[in-house]
């Protein structure tokens, strides 16, 4: 699937708004902010290529459209930009990771690392992380074990939006699972996902180009009616915490909610409970003067340990092969592999460029010139 | 939670039509069904405790209703009673493991053994294994590893019975996942779930007693429709292979059907692609001559080897509570933890009886009499 024709995996509304930059401009500027903040060359190229990435697989709500927030944790002392990344216990095959509340993107990779080392030792590697911050996507560092023919897992706990089933709560965080797997050839089998049915970010894009909510996505918490139609007063309710997301599965468990809260307890108790990092509702903001003390899960599991890895790659060929032949419901696009979205977004954006919302593009420019570094982001093409 | 009132987490409906057994001689029973069958006393002794299990945790699809198909699969050899279960590759805390298409009730607890020693020793231990059967619920597994204080995680492929999202298909099984965690006092933490919406099982019970199929369960597989409402049309165009069942998440992405998918197709990539068993549609019914060559994935974590326990079962206490304390929603019986349900059930059924159908009830009497054994099911109560 290394297709040439162009594909965007988000909706760009209105396109005119939009601006279409290189990216490696963008992340050797985003690596230059970081710098100027203080962090050592290495981990602001981390924290830079992590929001890079997010941006080029079409996941712009963890591209460097928040970049002030990591910002603002820095400032207010929350992010420690030097920290003593350290393993606290290690029994071998798995490891307790203390992040000292370091950049989450730093300490994650530090983490993954540690996990892949394990994984050619002894088969499989786990590594556990309490003390650190937001980390960015989870698929980054699943798929960091796809580099070395390895099937990688993520997962992390994160503030709360999502309803418990059977409540009227914002207690879950939107906890999500990455799990990647390499193949013979790109792209690499990348399942990331909320455990909540969508993250609010989906009913932002709903409320701007003015889709209707269907259900399982919003639930009211005044009534514990489930929230469909209009967008916008639902985007407004869960601004206001008068409304919370659903888990997957939707409101009961008639349709399964129990299951996508059961996920998201699954997240935390491998993320937190273990760790001894803070779980739902005590995880703090990036920007709050505590650090947020949130956990991650990692895990690399070395398939060539275990089968000669031609033979892996021709069952997941075949496996693959089947489901693109199967019938295409009439309703649907295309029939998609777990990650070939993001991947051919992320083919598209290395050639015509990472669209950036102009507001996200001039909130860059101001950071340059607060910092006082040169804005060095190269424009492609204005509009999306 | 060893609350002293009655629980049942299944639907007994009619109750007329069930009789309450005593749980220790129904094991006992089928343990002699087993041992009549050819099988070593210990490996008919593992099948029993697994089915009972099952009936008592209130999982009756997959308790001892279903030994027709283990006795039939014995009867046509493709179930070998007498496997060579071995390791093919051990990279120490990754294992490879050939279950010689013996019992999959067997083979799984064999191979949970192993990830629950190499835990022990390397902190985590994971196990893939090929060439299996049908091994009953993945929750037992799970909750093999918590008996050592360990988190435990389960999975298996199987027979296809589920659209891929935006396909018109039955090419998924409803491939489960569990993951059991230890805490103080029972009930353990029990997430054990299929990855589509429901089980066929469910639409039997909503069949049987008239209620209506809600969203996100079924699909046409003439026109891609979704299908709702009366449960006995839907049922029935299932069984004909016109319709299958919705991943969890439903119909189409927009409601989260790519995530239930998707975690399928993980089970499917650990439990077989890995291992090389047989995947989706390649797997066999356990009656066929043929062996199923099912795949599983099982995995334990060492929790004591990273954190002292008493640690680990505070926080996750704390968090139980805070759970249980968030503010009901008004339609709900109650907040549940995942797995309290079959505790409360097992607790009813161990004191009361389980309760078997009439028709399981005779259907053991005659196999007692084709195997020439007595029938030694001792009755509690008739009607449930």
């Amino acid at each position: 699937m290394s297709s040439q024709r162009l594909y965007e995996k988000e909706e760009l509304y209105p396109p005119e708004e939009y601006v279409r930059v290189e990216h490696k401009s963008l992340k050797e500027f985003v690596t230059n902010v970081f710098e100027k903040l203080g962090l050592r060359r290495e981990y602001a190229e981390v924290i830079a290529d992590n929001l890079v990435a997010a941006d080029l697989l079409g996941i712009s709500s963890h591209g460097v459209q928040r970049i002030r927030r990591y910002i603002g944790g820095i400032k207010v002392g929350s992010i420690n930009i030097n920290p003593n990344i350290r393993i606290i216990s290690d029994a071998g095959a798995a490891v307790l990771l203390d992040g000292d509340n370091g950049p989450g993107q730093v300490v994650g990779k530090k983490a993954m690392e540690i996990a892949i080392e394990r994984a050619k030792k002894y088969g499989v590697g786990v590594v556990f992380v309490k003390r650190s911050h937001h980390y960015g996507i989870a698929g980054y560092y699943a798929l960091m074990a796809v580099e070395h023919n390895m099937i990688g897992m993520s997962m992390t706990n994160s503030r709360p939006l999502v309803s418990y089933t059977n409540t009227l709560s914002k207690y879950l965080g939107t906890n999500p699972i990455a799990v990647a797997a390499p193949r013979k050839n790109p792209p690499p089998f990348l399942f990331d996902a909320a455990t909540s049915t969508v993250p609010v970010g989906k009913i932002e894009i709903y409320a701007k180009t003015g889709k209707k909510v269907p259900h399982s996505w919003a639930v009211s918490l005044e009534d514990g009616r489930e929230l469909t139609g209009d967008a916008a007063p639902i985007l407004d309710a869960i601004k206001k915490g008068k409304a919370a997301l659903l888990p997957l599965g939707g409101l009961f468990e008639e349709t399964g909610g129990h299951k996508g809260s059961g996920l998201a307890l699954i997240v935390e108790l491998l993320s937190a409970i273990v760790s001894g990092a803070a779980w739902t509702v005590h995880v703090r903001n990036t920007t709050d003067p505590q650090p947020a003390n949130i956990g991650h899960f990692f895990m690399a599991i070395n398939i060539e340990a275990l089968v000669p890895l031609e033979e892996y790659f021709e069952r997941m060929e075949k496996l693959i092969q089947e489901i693109k032949s199967l019938p295409k419901h009439p309703q649907a696009d295309n029939i998609w592999i777990p990650g070939e979205k993001a991947w051919l977004t992320k083919e598209t954006r290395e050639k015509i460029g990472i669209p950036l919302h102009q507001r996200v593009f001039n909130d860059l420019k101001s950071v340059a010139e607060e910092l006082g570094i040169p804005f060095t982001v190269k424009v492609l093409k204005w509009g999306a």
